[in-house]
């Protein structure tokens, strides 16, 4: 049999959209003569469908795109609404394994479908909607038959597809696989699988793996929210660097705005680091000096504060004041906010509410500082994007004279092997101190129960762990409408 | 039997004060000669429980509480961790149906469980934890046994549960009710229910339920995360006087503080009526005029503003001005910040993200206006707490000169119950269009959808509905510690 695979990338409920992509899928697959197309899971509706599946509206307009499909009188395997099914000349006749072109059985199973039993010759089609986290862990397929599994590619929201479908022999080798983080299509001799060459599997290194899932997830938020332009904070640290980087791979230089926001206790190297990542890329760039405003505001509070010495409060201010702004500039022209939060800063709370942690989306809310990095490092691979000064430097909110992270966390070496086994690993608290100081573990463990109240107010992020902290998915902007 | 009842106020995972109240309940049933104690579902462990039933290490504790309870040697009915059961000497024999002292069989049945075939002389224990919207819709037993729902009571983040616990004759009348919203203790004769007198249902008016549910829920919410001082921002709108009056009702004035924010855009009746409200309370107030800030930021933006009309830009930067203020008094004292949003401006998006969508938890975020207006009268039903002038003028964000609600939105009668069809009817645009204005019907429709990602940071509101918008609810800050 000729398969023809359509790895597309689809938007959750944008049924007129999805429903261009595979009517082009299934024109390409009649040019090269193929004798059936497969989709990856939810190809028409978009993935996740989450609380729109039990959504009746949702229901009745996907049954009459659904419809649509069968009216295109060409075979589709795919994955709808949580059932596996091949759609022949119209939906009425929807099945999940028949006969098709000397294929002596065929059947088509679902991200969550328990695989019926099959003969060795039997062709298993695998519609997947597999998101980043479990793709990095899943098995190669166990079934004794020849697989193919068709990813879903793209983000939507927080969740990121990464693609990169594969044809597998049946003793489970890979014998071809499509592309990661990006559309593909290929036409796959089934016949042919049996003698095809293994291919090593084509995953990239974890960090190049995790750098391309984030690019795409900001170019995909950004294009399926309806937005052309970005901006963010440039700090001079290496968050707001190594986001303004992802986001200058996801969409080039030209529709990004950065502010540069420096106050009283802003060292001159973050202006000039700043400043050393942005012209080389040729990013528009202002400074806007907060200390009038956190001037000011001391000022109006100077009554109600009489007498007590400057604490959080003053340089919550500071960063309260950036929020501000950015967000004055995203109301003015239409700029998206990216978030620049990372996950141990998120775990611990480390960061003021309604000023580090706005944004739309947040792109390393999942990621441990060690992680952000080793993105730093691969984003330089060939060639200095981030100044080597703000991957050197030592981490500081520069919100008090000479602050220091490490004043009020442990190293983030120790932070983050720690926030990993109580996170990703769910240890309990004793197991902790097995490995850990007691006294630290008894801080970090409180302040990321205590934390709780801030994660739920910080923005959506990117998924990319098993674990995440402060991932709310949204239905995107230019999503279904009810 | 002698049946006691203890209708308690559980904290989610603070075992030790659960175990408590528990054994304080005990001693009170022992002293009253009691042949059992029934107590509301998750009396132990407090909820809803949600993800923490599937955490090893909450099960673990929970478990060592529970023998714990074994360890009372006194007959305890109660929910637990799904299960509804009798503990008698110990919980190895915990069984949910026994023979008690003369009571021909008895039943306990949890929230979710099936009722088992029973006698018509069966007594059935239902040991529930039913939050405020399901009580309000519950039905009256129909097993044909004499029935003693026993109710938890108090608020968990989100989650309000209204007590009432009650005692129904075989025909489902019932003949005993406890308190609303407050911990209660009864000692019930079991036989002596048939011949009970029946006594009227005892819940209030709809408007007097919604306030005692909202007092119960900020004050419950305060005290279970280590608040004691609380502080909102007062515009001389209806929505904060309602929030400072449902605040006042439930902590009394003295660890009250609020502050007025005008700017050059306010009229002076929002700072009239705001002193006219605080100062016969004798609550804690304080004058900060924004418009320094508001300028200083003007001046701050005017390079980059340049050539620009005036917009929602400017607009967002006042309320976000006040934010930054309420949290800055917040961090320098320790207030806890209630949110002033209501359920109609959260569905459509009309408030400022970081500025009026601020707080720790949302009062009336699943109240909408009508219902604000309707709990503002019922406030001063017996004198004036809220001055006339604030019902009855119009709703106003006072960003630009002579801004009026009305200008963005439909009338709030219209806003309301075109928001209530959609919301918790469920209907669609073409059902909506056959009630209302076509053009009215799709700018809502809309405003709904786009605005799905502000309501995301939106904190977690008091749930009174059957369709809360912005609750996410959230462990307690003292609950338990993994």
């Amino acid at each position: 049999m000729r398969l023809a695979i359509a790895q597309i990338n689809s938007t959750v409920g944008n049924f007129e959209g999805n429903l261009s992509k595979i009517k082009a899928a299934v024109e390409r697959a009649k040019a090269q003569n193929a004798d059936l197309l497969a989709l990856p899971n939810n190809a028409l509706t978009g993935c996740p469908l989450d609380a729109l599946t039990a959504d009746k509206r949702f229901e009745a307009t996907s049954r009459y795109y659904f419809d649509q499909l069968g009216s295109l009188q060409f075979p589709i395997a795919m994955g709808h609404n949580g059932h596996a099914i091949i759609i022949t000349n119209s939906n009425t006749e929807a099945c999940n394994s028949i006969k098709l072109n000397q294929e002596q059985t065929m059947t088509v199973v679902g991200d969550s479908t328990a695989l019926p039993p099959s003969t060795p010759n039997t062709l298993v089609i695998e519609t997947c909607s597999t998101d980043y986290p479990h793709f990095l862990s899943q098995n190669t397929p166990s079934t004794g038959c020849r697989t193919i599994r068709v990813n879903m590619v793209g983000g939507n929201s927080s969740h990121l597809y990464p693609g990169g479908s594969t044809v597998y022999n049946a003793i489970g080798q890979p014998v071809q696989q499509l592309a990661l983080f990006a559309e593909d299509f290929a036409l796959i001799d089934t016949h042919a699988i049996a003698t095809a060459q293994p291919i090593p599997t084509s995953n990239k290194p974890r960090i190049a793996m995790l750098h391309d899932a984030l690019v795409m997830g900001i170019r995909d938020y950004m294009a399926k929210s309806g937005f052309t332009q970005a901006a963010l904070g440039l700090s001079g640290g290496i968050d707001s660097a190594v986001v303004l980087a992802l986001l200058h791979n996801a969409i080039g230089p030209k529709n990004i705005r950065v502010l540069l926001m420096p106050s009283q206790y802003s060292s001159q190297h973050s202006i000039d680091d700043s400043l050393a990542m942005v012209r080389p890329l040729g990013i528009q760039h202002d400074i806007v000096n907060i200390a009038p405003l956190f001037d000011t505001a001391r000022q109006s509070l100077s009554d109600i504060f009489a007498g007590r010495p400057e604490n959080v409060a003053e340089e919550n201010i500071q960063a309260r004041m950036r929020g501000v702004l950015l967000m004055a500039l995203s109301n003015k022209f239409g700029h998206i906010i990216l978030n620049t939060t990372n996950k141990s800063e998120a775990a611990v709370g480390y960061g003021t509410l309604y000023g580090d942690t706005n944004g739309a989306i947040s792109v390393l809310g999942d990621v441990y500082k060690n992680d952000v990095y080793a993105l730093a490092r691969y984003i330089n691979r060939n060639g200095e994007i981030i100044p080597q000064n703000i991957i050197d430097k030592a981490p500081s909110a520069e919100l008090r004279p000479n602050q220091k992270d490490s004043d009020s966390l442990p190293p983030y070496d120790v932070l983050d092997a720690l926030l990993y086994d109580l996170i990703e690993g769910g240890m309990s608290s004793s197991e902790l101190k097995q490995k850990y100081d007691s006294a630290t573990v008894e801080r970090i463990v409180k302040l990321v129960w205590r934390n709780v109240y801030k994660r739920a107010q910080i923005p959506a992020a990117l998924w990319v762990s098993a674990k995440p902290l402060t991932a709310k998915p949204l239905p995107l902007v230019n999503s279904w409408l009810p």
